[in-house]
């Protein structure tokens, strides 16, 4: 006789800008379950700010770097909701993303490599132009969930929409989000700090690069590489976004040690 | 040999206007994981005005659409709690509602006949005054999803609490709920809107009636059926409560094509 | 043929000051769930005012009185993260505590008696300097949850760090939270109302001990035993802590029937 190792419980995670006011984080677990019942739903966050698809996309991208592989990832996203534009399908690090195609997908797709894109083809019988979210996307992350491949329900593209984020490169970088801990997380790479001290933010606030919050004195600024992999700018039991005034956008560039 | 089906999951939703700092939703998610440790617990949302009674009945409505048959709704906005109000039983679209006895039933009854109700009679050896959705809705509902029967718990009522909720009649109707989204959600089914081509709201703005946001251009204002099947007013790429200055219970009439 | 009983689905229950915004819940519950791919995953709350210790901990407790035995609380209000603060492992009514030694377990010690203390030695080969939530508490919860033994991961304490936190003595006591519906939760207990007939508030407000919030009517201010077992302090459908202007630390005078 055989034991059958048991299957481990599919994870499928959410990210939205629904808030949590209203039934439409809900109506789509309700989708998911009705097609995988064993899933586990994981809300990651449903208050991006309302259409902001770069905040999206950090989001998104953690969530690709905190589960594991097999996990699928539905993010909606979705300004463009009735028009024509694409539903994709994204493979990467043995995880799946549904997502709409409006550069939802980009900083996950930077971060994981190889990735690879599907368009969806799949449609329901009917579906409201309003929630592609709940009556499209659900369905095909609850599909995939249950086991059903990719290429039944979408075929290969090589151009997916990206946002126009440009990297850090060289010595510079920007702001890319600030948490709710008002930390503002930078696009620069934990691998491009080899020899840099310190970083200049807005050509003003000067900040050493630090390994942990209590290398400084409380109420000082500093710059560490935050759980993500990240440089992140932040206070010593304060809100940097608060204190430096910092703001998406804002630019920096590392300084060397001298 | 036989192979059993695995059966599926219950599912059990919660509703109410407790709010997510406390730990009032985690208490009732303890009580129904007791008596029904395989359930999934989704949080329709806990975010209801406090004692929204009429809130709460439209969010409880969209639970019972969303969700598929076998669902549990436990559903707790209750300012009478620690009086003499009834608990009711409902059963309706092959799911059941767990709630006070005080109108928060009416709009999942006015949409989803036939509905029976039942007056809980079942009570637990201990309860508080002060929160019968842990120690005697949450009990129930955990039962419920368990296999109980109604019957064993419940004996049939025809006269359920509803509010007064005029109906849209004829050409008239009036916004019930405000998403935040700022979608003004009204009380006009999809149904009425047969040969409507706008909607005049306070006597004021006159709304054209579309099919999508992209119908009208971005900033414009319009009317379209929500997915829930109701007519919203929204703005393209806007917030049509801030707009348009609606508020819940304003009125607005149906317009013909001429 | 011995049938087994179907085996109960560990619960872990999270509590945090990081709020729902980011993707810092999610990701201590994608390790929970790669340790413990069977467990429920239950939110106390995430919304702790950040850093705030007691608070933290009087929810903690609150967990602990709701769950049933064998569940597991990860909390994690954690000031200290990246300093040499202890991590704590408590056994406390059946039930497991992982959380930063900075006494958070403060509340819950002192109402479950017995409680044991042991001091987290296991550490993961690689961990962040600002997130042990994820890198090292959730680790651990979910082995426990997984089925390890405590011994094999820490080593028992007699000196866990808790807070001054002056007990209800004699026919005194303190405002220790506020809810969101603005009821103020007071550290006396239950037992200690026997013959106390109202509550004196920072020397002011005189309010009646009654057992139901429909003893007084609507608008007026009332002492009853909230469903943790404390007394709080509230208003008949309104909002005690705006009406009598109450914050924590408020004292108060329990008065006898006279």
């Amino acid at each position: 006789m055989q034991v059958m190792p048991r299957k481990r419980r599919p994870i499928i995670t959410l990210t939205s800008d629904f808030g949590l006011q209203d039934h439409y984080v809900a109506a789509m677990k309700a989708v998911l379950l009705r097609h995988c019942s064993d899933a586990h739903l994981i809300d990651l966050t449903h208050q991006i700010p309302r259409h902001d698809v770069l905040c999206g996309s950090i989001m998104l991208e953690r969530a690709v770097a905190s589960f594991p592989p097999g996990t699928i990832h539905l993010a909606v996203v979705d300004p463009g909701v009735g028009t024509h534009r694409r539903i994709l399908v994204v493979k990467l690090a043995r995880q799946t993303v549904v997502c709409p195609d409006n550069g939802l997908i980009t900083w996950a797709w930077r971060l994981h490599q190889p990735a690879r894109a599907y368009r969806l083809e799949w449609r329901p019988r009917q579906f409201s132009q309003t929630f592609h979210g709940r009556d499209i996307m659900a369905p095909v992350a609850g599909k995939l969930a249950a086991g059903a491949t990719i290429t039944a329900l979408a075929k290969p593209i090589d151009d997916p929409v990206f946002l126009d984020l440009s990297p850090a490169s060289g010595l510079r970088g920007q702001i890319i989000y600030i948490d709710s801990f008002g930390n503002a997380v930078t696009n620069v790479l934990a691998s491009a700090l080899q020899g840099v001290a310190a970083v200049k933010i807005k050509g003003r606030h000067r900040v050493p690069v630090k390994r942990t919050y209590q290398d400084v004195a409380p109420g000082r600024p500093l710059a560490l590489v935050g759980s993500s992999g990240l440089l992140e700018i932040a206070v010593c039991q304060g809100h940097a976004a608060d204190l430096l005034k910092l703001k998406v956008g804002d630019p920096l560039i590392l300084c060397k040690r001298s």
